[in-house]
């Protein structure tokens, strides 16, 4: 069973970060691979980096469909999910959608901790896009003040209001470069914090074994 | 790994199918057991079927807790989910939820083959209570004129009206009982179709690994 | 006329309130009964609390059906409800559901106010199963902060910041322990404040004499 | 116990039809009275008569706040009704408001069975405001085709196709002037047919009692 | 082509206004007219004057309707807007309905500034009515703390609060009485800030050139 | 006032009968110029068409920036529309986007005509984007039965059943290949038919003369 994760971005340290997390998760029954995408800009923030994105992207599931079993896309804004899942008859993940759906299976409501206020309005979007609008407690950033603040504290601190203010029960981290911080914040929070690329593997590692894939009946067939 | 499949009717035969088809699914990697509920009803039509499984389901999430990593609901009313819950820390699926939220990340709309109208209205309250209303092409059961045929033609017919006239490209089984018909359906239909056991497998068994579980922050906590 | 009310817990001090309370409106002009329910936890607050009420509250509907002529489940939560309207045909009113339900016909939104924070998203869960979440301002709990105060006062702040912060311009009491109340609050408040127990008279009284009750065409008909 | 119910148009017919349906529900218990609305046109069908209504219905509003202890307005499109329950600190109830939220207690889904097909939009808009859009099987108006049937037999023939192909559980009458037709509807229906002005005596006489009216916290107090 | 803008108040001073702002859009290429309603209230505040403008409002159009190509009611709650619809085939636009859609159209979210608390429910059901209520970050109106503060200091302090409290990317005037108010606004803002008598304008002055109109196919047909 | 027409594909002749259209509408009062995208596929249809013409419309924009002051993207599936927004400061307006805003204003509910089945799912997806799914009637592609019918019946076709059987009131041609259908549909329909480039020439000429664009507070803006 093999599975390529997809970094959307071209950065190697968030590769290999990536990879890491996947190993450790996949602890030997899996075979994962991470790859940067080729041509891709270093970070996906804004609408034309994931579109600077898109070729390299479609390229990695064609010359990697023969090997591979599945394909994720480890960015948590699901860049090109749609594209992704049509040019293939591959089973192909996004973190966002795995992560926010098993978040909503584990408790009232979830709130995702971003890395920036400006990314807000594209989540929020993302997750209506799912049709989970009314089980987000709220897409939470660090606050400026917190400025001197180490980036685990300020997201620690994102997602302790989230859940004492807006009654989320369950986090859910919302950037693929947080690999590594949900098991640091779910001891100290005392609730589920959730990696987008551990729940992508959980489900295309599922998906593998059942069998199953994108439906080809209409939306995801370009041949129909 | 070990999982228990909680039958929450009290019929040895299909505990037995719903067994057959977990052990094929789990293909020795997962240790699944499938007990019966001590106590309910034959089959779980009604409400008041439901709460009669009540007692024993709760008893075997009791008994079995320690030995058990996690707990899966096999009726795809999901009967009692909410106290499943809330009674244990292991991580409990049942098969509506995780199917239906599968289904969600194959295709535009999904459909549920149900196995009588009767239950249409449940189902649909059901998919709602997870919020994925407006991906729900349609419940379909059985037309009673096509009487002469055998329940899985019957089933393939319902399927089929789904695809082709209420625009659904995943089709969920909506019985633990149809066990065993998914692959025979998908082949014949070209498209996914879903078995809520192996939804939950998938699941249950990914949680298991992950190492989380319900939220214990309000909702789902007794205690609090 | 004749109407059962069915306190889903037996404590005995709760069900002389609520028979207080609805002899207050039954103004000696209808004949109400308050019951506790046998075998039923003294206090419904997780939902086993509520599986453990079901047996007994399903007793009591059958032994009185002949006698009365409607049937009222008195816990702000709704426990069993659907259940209770499966097994009769006579008329079953939830104190939660006619209470929510005309709130909504005499102001722009309600809030609820609530025995406990750790009670809100099951009460959110509620509301939105009866599609009026959009007309929920608010699910208010006392705050701990004022601690010191007593029950009454802790309400009658969390109504007022409800109506003020929330824009609430309707008060529903969250529990059938707070009968009583509704009268003192809305003086203070100069907003409606309403009983679920009264709301739920209201409503049974009048299918009552209407003749018209649960449909039995599919969803609450055991048999069909 | 008076209750003055306001016929928003200016048809005596309707008027004494109405005043027979209400006696025979009020049984000698309630006091109530209907008025044809003064300068009204003889039917509300268009946007335009329900503005030309509006005059005289305030006027009446007025002129009988004194001696009357509620209001209702007994066209199902509920005309006006926000400037009613604005002018008045007595309770004001709309039949289509009080028929459609007690439909909503009494089964899955209801269907209005409304006189022209014409107003169909009008009526989806008026549930809508309602937030009860989501229960709404189907608008049903009698078809061109049944030109030589009764009325009853056209209403009866829209009644049961929202039942049976609509997956309604529940009826409502979508015109005052069907007053009268619920219970031989009913008897052949077998499910729930609700008159509007039955269920607004109910809501309205249940709120004399109750001692509550219209929130004037906000937006139905022009004062304030 | 000639555009009738209705101010549904009888004031001289905001007639006069709004034909300034909209003479100011116009630039001599549009033909705008802005008439004070005969016989409406000073200003619309309440239901009731909305009901009081409608005479006059009906009027204006019926008098106008041939030397008019299109009409626009300039009052941000769009009074009688629907009967408006009916009674011309022309075109007819309200600056509430226009202005929130423009504003759909130019960020994640938008705000309505209001004159006073009062009106936010009505605000909140005329969005609601358009079906962009989840499009709608808040209606603010001033705090009565600034109350030494000038009209346009405290409507620019809630526009502030809308963007940064409550994540709005658009303001939204919500009286045709702030007229002018636009551009300054948005200087000191930086974010668009939509005047409703030009949005309008924009949408009336397009149709007129396209030749479409409100459909008389069924809702705003009243002989259909 | 300069308006620049993206048509994201590269075909020739849609883009002259695109041009055309347009200039018909402007009438010589807007300069507007049509350009095909360098790069792009003729036609768009699949998810991979709308990647690969974004490199051609980041280009175009960023070529023309300077000489022109707004933008329309010509596509009915207003792809890459996010991205269009956020790399230039002048208006970007999509013809889906623009024609379903128009449609709402103009009666009770919409149809979209699409080229073909196939397309359906995303055009659903694409209307529930901007929030409109509840005044969707339908989208209607042509059935394949009437396939020796020329493609202009065959839209009629569909409009009609549309119109009669959706209970749409307006109709909006769902790709900007069928440009100059909609006078002559329109006259046999009896209802507004709206094309998607001449809706986006409304709302861009309205914007540039009222000197708004898109907010740059933070979903659009690249830089926050």
């Amino acid at each position: 069973m093999r599975i390529l994760i997809i970094n959307p971005n071209s950065d190697l340290e968030m590769t290999a970060a990536i990879q890491r997390s996947a190993d450790n998760f996949a602890n030997g029954e899996l075979d994962v691979v991470c790859k940067p995408t080729p041509g891709a800009p270093e970070f996906i923030e804004t609408y034309e980096d994931q579109i600077r994105a898109a070729p390299g992207m479609i390229q990695l599931v064609r010359e990697n469909e023969r090997e591979f079993d599945a394909f994720i896309v480890a960015c948590h804004c699901d860049p090109n999910l749609d594209v992704m899942k049509e040019i293939t008859r591959k089973p192909v993940i996004g973190i966002g959608e795995a992560s926010v759906k098993i978040a909503s299976m584990l408790g009232h409501r979830f709130s995702v901790v971003s890395t920036a206020k400006h990314s807000i309005p594209n989540k929020e979007a993302l997750i209506r896009k799912y049709h989970l609008q009314d089980l987000l407690a709220s897409v939470r950033a660090p606050e400026n003040e917190t400025a001197t603040a180490s980036d685990e504290e300020k997201y620690l601190q994102a997602a302790r209001s989230a859940l004492e203010e807006d009654m989320a029960e369950v986090i859910v981290l919302g950037c693929a470069g947080m690999a590594g911080l949900d098991k640091r914040l779910e001891e100290k929070l005392g609730a589920p914090v959730l990696d987008g690329v551990t729940c992508a593997l959980i489900i295309a590692a599922g998906l593998i074994k059942y069998g199953v894939s994108t439906s080809k009946i209409r939306r995801y067939n370009p041949e129909c």
